[in-house]
């Protein structure tokens, strides 16, 4: 055990580094790191579980900084308990191409375990990781055989739990009983535009207890026998998850910012840096001092881990003999692989399919002809299986009773949906997918575009993806949600034109491993493409391709995604008979086809042919990149309307004639 | 008084109205109405002050369905108390053009309040209701002169308290003590995927205590007394919101759906009608039936409201004579009219400057030189005013000790700050506004939508704009969220260049009326551009202009949008000096530019110009349709960093060079 005086010389270790960085850069947050330092150090020293030699164990503790802008604190940990990041990274902190840049970002340092800055989503994030860990232990432990057994501990601000993405979460992290889930609430009363109280009076211990949450507390966060005590009641209480509340002080030890909204967002400045330090009793005036003793207590940290997982290897060692297929099933998911044979049949789901069938309804087939293969796969929807159709029939469901359930249920929570989703592929060992409307991706954006930030293998399922919704009206019929998702960067985005196509955005989305995949869907029930006649529908893989065309030297390009698909067959019909020779271009995911050597995309779409014409049942923004200047859009410019879907795709010209007359008018140079 | 006899045939009739239009739709939501009919009755019939002759007279309550796919029981209501809709509009029931869609829409109909459906969105906008209907209060209203006074009710759902942003405006709303919200929560126990309680334990009534509410209940919905009473109770804490638990059955009355999810998003079929019809006592086989008795009772509303809004009127005309240059004011804030002189001596404000200014600071000077002549400007930030630059330096502190400051501090709650602000838009008598960073605007899209989609005046502002946010990195660096301002329909964007373009960027905000506007603003300085050698910024109006050009006939064209502006101008000189004559396009805003008529159009960006580039720093989705098959867009298709703004835009190749290089190569052909 470390003395007390060591403790206070090894948090001021820890705030020091952080402060320093901030001030070098002249730039971040130095608030934060001064007031939770000593929870942070209570939590690191005296319970994560966790080898920096290893930072990918997977049965280590997962930690979380909610509050992200404190990132050097975390880069001080990093540092100080032995991953792969120098002293030198840290000066380099907020520097182009730096291993410590502003707000912590997966990928960029060893141990960090989640991108987090805006606020709320680490809060969710680590609620996901416990439903994952949960998941693998009762999917995967046997009796006497503890594999996967380990906390997960976040340190949450006031930002944090004001935002609604905390509430969703939290009330769904009560309803599971995560017992295991243990956050430090840093209470320090301040926000930006200056004390909490002016907007944020709520009792958070009595809103977290009706979550079904512990919550203990108010404690003092500077005192660590006090958070070590916390931390082990918390720890004691498997049954629900726990809120630590810690009244701390922000900037805490700074003369004249402490406690103040000017310590959040700024470097104290080099005086006051002086001063705080005096404050504090910190005796080296140096920047970047690490005091021998400080690092060589904090570089326990390696033999303690190397300890853990050595046993934890030991046990992983008896598994493989007590119950060999399991342990083979479970490196296999902790790997992310997908089994062998994963997607045998799958290819014949619809062969001769004749009547029409909706890509919910097809998704919602192969997903379900997938999960017996594919252990892994896990998800749910919000409070919309029925209409998503993203049920696992014999998946059971994943309640606080039966963690080994497969079918997720989210409530009508779509931010922590997406949230949670992320930290179970963060946590590993298992494959998630979300489920919603189309228009309700909207309410989930922001992790959608961390989960893609960070390379995350999540399978987003959003139905009811155009007007054809019908009658329910404009609020629920997504226009602008389509090149909303095209315009994330590292998303994947797959609207099928029927069942087929289904199959093959499926095998794409789980072949996927370096980010999310989104798969809209169509509500209504749409002609199942006749392969015989029609090119394979394998050409989804790469984004686009050509379905059909009358000649081989066509006059005119028609091409749409989705639903709107057979209607551009059908244009193409329609011309052919009126002596026009058109080419249908499936163009299902444009990320996947910019993605092709230009010579496939010059033969998709050859420059040569200027009449082009687009179908989409959304925004037309965006198609001028592949109708060019004289080609012509046909979309939703407007929101839409509530009527049988069938009606509004009339009213709103989404019509074989009406594509076959743009086409007319291309052809004969009406338009320019 | 009514005779229970009374009350029950009125709620059957409610029930029946809606449960007929919805079988005849053949679609539609048949549970909730039959569930809360009674508790809607209760109210409307008891409580509601309204004039169904006068839908717009200003100090009527505000009611709210807040779970809107029970529209045919608010349509059913409104039919019947008298507002402008017929028995044959209830029949038309979610076809195309009737006044009674799906999910209710703002503008339809008079009496109805707020267009609702997607969940959690109405709760908020009531909280924005009640909170206008404060500020009104304490600012106009005098001793003995009581001109605003009434509440905001809302009917709520499991769904909409499960929802992040119902709990975000909650917190908010017992922070400021609205003691005249009053929420009839619909406790029924069943959501689509089955009970509630598979994802949704919590304790809701000391969840919300824990906000500062006064909750009551549960009681049984169905009990029309007690539900008079409990409202009663609401209403006489004048402290404290309210929440009334009400206890009811999805269905009610259906002998095979009561109590199960299939009761709530299908017609319950004609037989099970039938049926339902029977176990309820309506004698009525016929649909669309409305008994003599029920409707002279319901259509008392008529009367009543006449009468009290005489008694209004009374009251008004008293203040007039005691008040006359309040009641001026005020009438004028109603009728959402701008002050004489409102944008006097606006275009001065940066005449001659010098020192660079970022936008972001420019809008708060701006906003500060408006806010004492414009006396119904009111907002605030989620958390960020300090950084967004938003708060009204005499505006005072919207704070439950007094509502008459015209600073709103939200916390960190992007979502319901944007439905808030919708909220007082629809109240009337004040022109809100939002602040956070742009990046965050994924937090509050749903509310964004709907406000373009009711075509309120809500102005929002961003700021932090790009990777010019710096340090902070990717997570705080906007690039995907241009793109998805632009594809919303109804809304304007506005991204101006300077300074100058700033002010009119505010003016045409302040001056639009049927939709929301938002206004994009740097976080760094930028240079104001000179306007005695450039066009001046009134071109803004006209959402894009020609800034500048070398030469009556350029080679050339740059374009670009706020901070980028003056790269593409840097640009513009620098090919000049190789001879090359460029002309300079600030492109602001896209919607007002595809507004203007084609011949406008056409001189800024004739048709023979090829060779264009734009520039802006976000992703290039959608610039095709500007730059065209030959051009080049300059963006950035990727994530950010973290680094210093000017490194940043360094190695993204945001730079004049960079530009004038690919505006050479596109003058040489070298590029198709």
């Amino acid at each position: 055990m470390s003395k007390p005086g060591l403790d206070e010389l090894c948090i001021n270790t820890i705030r020091f580094l952080a402060v320093d960085a901030v001030q070098q850069a002249n730039s971040g947050h130095p608030g934060a790191p001064l007031g939770i330092a000593s929870m942070a150090y209570v939590l690191w020293d005296r319970f994560l579980k966790h080898n920096p030699k290893d930072p990918k164990w997977p049965d280590r503790d997962r930690f979380i900084l909610s509050c992200g802008h404190a990132s050097a604190l975390l880069y001080a940990l990093l540092h100080l308990t032995g991953y792969d990041l120098s002293l030198d990274d840290l000066k380099q902190f907020r520097q182009w191409g730096s291993k410590t840049p502003g707000h912590p970002e997966y990928g960029t340092v060893p141990g960090l375990e989640v991108t987090t800055g805006p606020l709320g989503q680490g809060f969710a994030n680590g609620v996901g990781m416990a439903m994952a860990e949960r998941w693998l232990a009762a999917n995967y432990n046997r009796p006497g055989h503890e594999i996967i057994n380990h906390h997960t501990y976040a340190i949450v601000s006031d930002g944090d739990l004001e935002e609604g993405i905390s509430a969703e979460a939290a009330s769904l992290a009560g309803n599971l009983r995560l017992g295991k889930l243990i956050y430090l609430y840093d209470d320090n009363g301040i926000s930006i535009e200056g004390r909490t109280d002016i907007t944020f009076t709520e009792d958070v211990a009595q809103r977290f207890q009706a979550y079904g949450w512990q919550v203990i507390g108010p404690i003092d966060g500077f005192d660590t026998a006090g958070v070590e005590g916390a931390i082990r009641k918390a720890q004691a209480d498997r049954e629900r998850p726990s809120l630590i509340i810690c009244r701390t002080i922000i900037g805490y030890g700074s003369p004249n910012k402490a406690g103040t909204a000017s310590a959040h967002g700024e470097p104290l400045g080099v005086e006051e840096v002086l001063l705080t330090k005096k404050q504090l009793g910190w005796d080296y005036t140096e920047p970047f001092t690490v005091p021998p003793e400080a690092l060589q207590h904090l570089r326990e940290a390696q033999e303690r881990g190397q300890k853990q997982q050595g046993e934890w290897q030991k046990r992983l060692k008896a598994y493989r003999q007590a119950y060999p297929a399991e342990a083979l099933r479970l490196e296999e998911d902790l790997r992310g692989d997908l089994p062998a044979g994963w997607d045998t049949g799958l290819d014949d789901l619809f062969r001769g399919e004749t009547k029409p069938v909706a890509t919910r309804s097809a998704s919602g087939l192969v997903l379900n002809s997938l999960a017996p293969r594919i252990r892994s796969l896990v998800g749910g929807s919000a409070d919309l299986a029925p209409s998503t159709k993203t049920g696992l029939k014999d998946g059971g469901d994943y309640i606080s009773s039966d963690y080994s359930g497969r079918n997720l249920h989210f409530g009508v929570r779509e931010h922590a949906m997406g949230a949670v989703a992320s930290g179970m592929a963060l946590h590993g060992g298992l494959i998630p997918y979300t489920g919603t409307f189309l228009v309700f991706y909207d309410y989930m954006r922001p992790p959608v575009r961390l989960a893609a930030m960070m390379g995350l293998r999540v399978i987003y399922i959003f139905s009811h993806d155009s007007v054809g919704v019908g009658e329910d009206g404009p609020t629920h019929q997504p226009i602008e949600q389509l090149v909303g998702l095209r315009s994330v960067p590292n998303l994947v985005t797959i609207r099928p034109a029927d069942a087929t196509e289904t199959v093959e955005a499926w095998q794409t989305a789980l072949q996927r491993r370096d980010g999310p995949t989104a798969l809209v869907l169509s509500r209504q029930n749409l002609p199942v493409l006749d392969r015989k006649t029609l090119s394979p529908a394998s050409g989804v893989r790469r984004g686009g391709y050509i379905l059909w065309e009358a000649a081989a030297n066509p006059e005119v390009i028609i091409m749409g995604t989705g639903s709107e698909v057979h209607i551009a067959l059908d244009a193409g019909k329609l011309l052919q008979a009126r002596g026009i020779k058109a080419r249908i271009v499936s163009l299902p995911s444009w990320e996947l086809f910019e993605a092709q050597p230009a010579e496939y995309r010059e033969k998709v779409l050859p420059e040569g042919i200027k009449a082009r014409i687009s179908i989409e049942a959304g925004s037309p923004l965006g198609w001028e990149r592949y109708v060019g200047d004289s080609g012509v859009t046909i979309g939703i410019p407007r929101f839409g309307a509530s009527a049988p879907g069938k009606v509004i795709y009339e009213k709103l010209g989404l019509t074989a004639e009406h594509v076959a007359a743009e086409a007319e008018k291309l052809r004969r140079g009406g338009r320019k």
